[in-house]
């Protein structure tokens, strides 16, 4: 099988890297706009050979859309317009524009959205790397408007990247996505924001900085290119979740102004139960590993 | 040197462990009201013997504080009320009201006011290890109240735990750990509790969450004991502190909901800067390490 993939920085190289070393595709074709990436990919072996997008869809059998999802939107009726027996899958942020974007398309059955829940906060070819997908999550949308075997073919691909899939409506995802990723990099940024503001009057307020801050501001490394056309398509899910967000850190601060300890240790009690979901979480990963490798 | 360490949870026994084990004292005596905690700082083999507070401190000639800060200013004046020749430092994350607590005391000059910016989201003696301070950055506070000998020792203690000393005013500590640390507690309990309500109607909302999510959350793991305390003691720098985080929240939303993209770049390209510190303190913990190991 030959694996066109569009879009060569970290989720589309580490993509292309693991299906082609696992033997899921015995080649793959990198397609990226920016010469220096698609150069950057072919040198660092994450893809075959590089080809212009209209050569390397109608060539492949399968096609990855790896690029901002602002950049999807524009690209995916287009693509599908050059497939013949093609099957596309995206793995963009957020997935209801995009699947309404190509909703009356005569081909919409070989496409199936899905979102791969994993990354880091760089971004290129050369932060591409192999195990990045390892007993990570990934959603696959609206199953039922999508050809049966196309949306076998994308299950096993990610079970090769060793994840597990779930199902799950489009407009679902996006608004779960908004509290556990899109939140966490709105937070990042601010934080990283409020305390550069701050550096400029005292320069040496970095040195009582620790790990825990690195923790919390580690997200507000990533790119804008990325981030901004993801906030943008979930404006509506983002707002009411900042909103919620807001109102929390505002109860903390009226608590703490008003010097009532019984309801921050309350807070924090509840808070800690994030223990409970991280721990669970640690225990998935493995069993995806332990499961997918062996099948 | 005889060393007593009052509180033997992650820091008091980590800091315990390091001492004796890199010679800096010949013995550590171990005091906390947690009698089972006391006991297994024992057999974890952090401290040598458990003593009541009152014998620990005149056994010994340096007295290190390591409980929550509420405690902590409860402690201290008894404290300085029994001393001798030894000398007494604290390791809390708020400085000025402890230091308030004993400014005419007449062994003042005795006691050295420090925090040591180290710690992990987890707490008790179990957590404690070797090398948690390891690179990290300890400060000094008013230096010019105490003792030239007594900073020296301090100072010293420091560099056997291998982290590069800053001096600062109390006041100035205080207003810069509500940016750098205290503000990442705050902002992680508050995604804790935001995301943690949503899972009550939505249930498998952490399904999608990746290590992103993990990462700003991280700190949500930390004890209600040993925060709600500093946050009552810095409310006023805190209540500042939050105010700012939550208007630089409020701008994105407005700025997302406005569909200005380019206002929202621009904050991101903003944020970015954080690379520049995060990368230089990676280098300054090396450099540290490098320097103190040598000593």
């Amino acid at each position: 099988m030959i694996l066109s993939v569009i879009g060569l920085g970290l989720i589309g190289g580490s993509i292309a890297l693991d299906l082609k070393k696992r033997d899921f595709v015995s080649k793959v074709i990198g397609v990226d706009n920016n010469t220096l990436n698609a150069h950057a990919a072919k040198k660092l072996g994450l893809v075959d050979e590089i080809q212009d997008l209209k050569s390397a869809v109608q060539s492949s059998d399968m096609v990855v859309l790896a690029i901002p999802v602002d950049a999807c939107l524009r690209a995916l009726p287009n693509i599908m317009n050059l497939i013949d027996h093609q099957i596309v899958t995206d793995l963009g942020s957020t997935k209801e524009q995009l699947i309404e974007s190509v909703a009356n398309h005569p081909k919409r059955n070989q496409f199936v959205p899905a979102h791969p829940m994993a990354g880091t906060e760089f971004s290129g070819p050369q932060a591409a790397h192999s195990g990045l997908f390892d007993g990570k999550c990934a959603i696959i949308c609206n199953p039922e408007d999508s050809d049966k075997k196309a949306v076998k073919l994308i299950t096993e691909m990610f079970h090769c990247l060793r994840m597990r899939c779930v199902f799950m409506d489009a407009e679902v995802h996006d608004r779960q996505t908004a509290y556990v990723s899109h939140l966490s990099h709105i937070s990042a940024f601010a934080l990283s924001l409020t305390v550069l503001h701050k550096e400029k009057s005292e320069k040496h307020i970095f040195e009582l900085a620790s790990g825990g801050f690195d923790s919390t501001v580690r997200l507000a490394k990533s790119s804008a290119e990325m981030w901004t056309p993801i906030f943008q398509q979930n404006k509506k899910n983002i707002g009411k979740v900042l909103q919620k967000y807001i109102n929390t850190l505002q109860q903390f601060k009226d608590l703490i102004e008003e010097d009532d300890l019984n309801g921050v240790n309350d807070l924090i009690f509840e808070a800690n139960d994030i223990r409970r979901v991280l721990d669970q979480k640690e225990k998935n990963e493995k069993e995806t590993i332990l499961q997918t490798v062996n099948k």
